[in-house]
């Protein structure tokens, strides 16, 4: 495992970005009790930026698990957008729908326990598609998935850099399934896509028509 | 100096960037040689993909170099919009100018030789300002041009963390003045501010209102 981004830098990021949203905090004090893995703060920002920038209507999410993402893009969005948050787990989606009803948001909400892939194909002209399922299905999901897009639609796709083995000799099918998940997307040419090194790599994908 | 980011994975990502734009190649051929310092390709690809999110028609460079980031703007914004590019050298304005004539986009820049924040006042309802000048102005030139931003502006800032100095104990008036506008950016609630650790550090800042 490679850290990707000095660990003195991120520190330093992190205190520049303070927060006092309660459900934020709640939900970053439940990750870290339970160790369970979430996109960061600075992750959370940035799909912020960007949900600003597109002005989505319709948000897909593959893998959400208990909303952390979900959160900052329904913050994002206006009222008259919609968030898909789809997870295999009940409980995922139930402590989810908790915490947006308590804030208020969760008519901006499809809370959706299930696999991913089959729910988000239920779905069409979607504005930003975010992938965050099991490594070695990121390929097949966006192929399923591209026409389901709408006109300039974002895919965000996370732990595009899987904690650096990407670049070390790593051949398991998850580190495997991203670079071929990679490879895919850059060699697209109906789609403008980079990755930012931020935490554990962030493709941002934008469909060129 | 910290390095940023790990070495691996930028070489990874720059494998991941490929490029034949003959301008691009030219440019970062030129930097190379005479050692001058640009954003580098994975920069001018994130600010391609934030010029095309937000649709400028008028974009704002402070500190344009001979224009590596300003050709990134011009080929993503729309034929109506514009690119104003300054630097105090005309011979690096006078190289830009034939690049991009050459390239049939020179209609869409201004090529402004002088004083960036001089130059950069003289233009209102500004959607991205760019600023790259020298690193201890960075403070006073945001306030300065903050009256000049247009509805939903996005501020660009590269550089913002100077080598990684601004977490070393360095105190020279770069790196001071790059701490001092990090902390006032992401003071104001009037903006959404994130710094992404890509290359050398680039702040976005998204104007609320």
């Amino acid at each position: 495992m490679i850290p990707i981004t000095d660990t003195r830098i991120e520190e330093y990021l992190n205190g520049l970005a303070p927060e006092d949203d309660p459900v934020i905090l709640s939900m970053e004090r439940r990750a870290k009790e339970s160790d369970f893995p979430i996109v960061d703060r600075l992750v959370g920002r940035f799909l912020y930026l960007l949900t600003r920038l597109r002005q989505p209507q319709l948000v897909v999410e593959m893998g959400s698990g208990f909303g952390y993402s979900a959160w900052w893009f329904a913050r994002a969005i206006s009222i008259t957008g919609k968030v898909v948050m789809t997870d295999y787990s009940a409980t995922n989606i139930a402590f989810a729908r908790s915490r947006f009803q308590e804030s208020g948001l969760a008519d901006r909400l499809d809370f959706r326990v299930g696999n991913a892939l089959d729910i988000a194909r239920e779905y069409h002209d979607i504005d930003i598609l975010f992938i965050d399922i099991d490594k070695h299905q990121y390929r097949e999901a966006i192929e399923a998935m591209i026409p389901h897009l709408a006109k300039n639609a974002l895919v965000i796709a996370d732990n595009v850099l899987w904690y650096g083995k990407v670049v070390e000799g790593e051949d398991d099918p998850d580190t495997g399934g991203i670079r071929e998940f990679n490879d895919f997307m850059a060699g697209r040419e109906d789609f403008f896509t980079t990755i930012l090194p931020l935490r554990d790599g962030v493709m941002v994908s934008y469909k060129l028509s």
